[in-house]
């Protein structure tokens, strides 16, 4: 598949195309990711791609026709373009799920104050990262090649995403690695024991109790199977019991000291 | 302020830290931007820092000695230290609030499989900026850094912050700069008139039509001042007229074509 990203900012995006995954990718040729400049579309015979917004108000808002013309010039039939910007639909595992079926992306960064509202005539759709403001476009559209690129596949191995939070619905189960004894932070017994079911089981059983500490609200839809439906009574009569017994959580109550 | 980002891609982050908001604000003195490599840490005589999780499992996860020894080394009592992860509260523009009065904030971004779950006992608290997975936290601490930057007095003039989505709990209204018509695509009239508070309220009204329109949630718990009330009224009913007529919307259901 094939991302390219519009931006007056291509800079930014050197350290991001040339690290890990994306890099990875890049060099396996599984993706073709590029920043291409908005500015050098412009036809201001001072290199402008801003005004001042009708009507009054603070701030530049970006012009249609440095933005509109990078767009053409890169738009085939096959293109999906998304406009990064904080009135747009939500992004989430689902919409990366279905973008990355897509031939061709082009994510529309915008800066400043904004874009002239009738470039989102051009577009296929207005997506955001999150309920935050961010200073331009830029950051959203390298979170959501990220989250794509990642699904091309090839790029990781498919049992990677398979326990991976929110792929499965839940968060993801707490992992261990050595040494057994961290300060006095020990690795819970199971997963030292070589026996395969029972940590299979203490994994979804801590999956649904962090999920329920977290975020109760991706349990509220979900069709539980028998097994995770019992381990969830089994979770929240222990969660009640530590409640009751007025015991904090490990985290982020209980803080060993740092010298 | 201070912001200290933990990560084992520091290259990740040069063009982040030179662009922009980010630039201004460090060159300004108003905030302290540092990425510092967790590898550097790593007691490890083959430069290791990461290792199988016990259980098995796909992946490496993030051992606990290089990551804690990273954060011990930055550490004071006047820092807050977020990990950046999946399984965190949700990052939003509120929480950008609370954390622009920090004095020092820790971001620490996992990559591979996740982190050591005992590091989580050492840290304030876990953030997400979204429900989607992605390759690490780096990019999740670019975004946190980016929104509570912006928010620090004097990086951006107060204005600004004024109007924007979700400062004032609604989406941004739609704005328009030169020229007046864009393909037939035209600016509103209202908007060329020079009539302050026309202008006003057709912008508030544009406001709660796009909140209504993408993120109704946004409006469930609001306080509506009586004018909001009355505008919101008059826009359920265009919008109902609208439906009937069987209009679309200008975006993303009319497109024009691009040659």
């Amino acid at each position: 598949m094939k991302i390219t990203i519009l931006t007056l900012f291509p800079e930014m995006f050197e350290g991001f195309l040339t690290t890990s995954i994306i890099k990875k990718a890049r060099l396996k040729g599984l993706a073709e990711i590029e920043a291409i400049d908005i500015r050098e579309f412009t036809d201001d015979k001072h290199n402008r791609v801003d005004e001042y917004p009708f009507g009054g108000g603070q701030g530049m808002i970006m012009k249609c026709q440095p933005v509109l013309d990078c767009l053409k010039s890169v738009r085939t039939p096959q293109s999906r373009v998304l406009l990064m910007g904080p009135t747009g639909q939500q992004f989430n595992q689902a919409k990366a799920r279905e973008l990355v079926k897509q031939d061709h992306l082009i994510l529309l960064c915008g800066h400043y104050e904004g874009f002239d509202a009738r470039i989102r005539a051009y577009v296929d759709e207005e997506i955001s990262i999150g309920d935050y403001v961010l200073t331009g476009g830029e950051l959203a559209s390298m979170v959501i090649t990220d989250a794509v690129t990642r699904l091309v596949p090839g790029v990781i191995t498919e049992e990677s995403h398979l326990d991976e939070s929110f792929e499965n619905g839940l968060l993801e189960y707490p992992q261990y690695t050595r040494p057994v004894d961290y300060e006095g932070h020990t690795v819970p017994e199971v997963l030292l024991s070589g026996h395969h079911e029972n940590i299979r089981k203490f994994r979804l059983k801590e999956s649904l109790r962090l999920t329920l500490r977290v975020r109760p609200d991706l349990l509220e839809n979900r069709n539980f199977t028998r097994e995770e439906r019992k381990l969830l009574d089994e979770v929240l009569e222990e969660e009640e019991a530590r409640e009751e017994a007025g015991e904090g959580l490990e985290c982020p109550e209980i803080k060993p000291d740092l010298e």
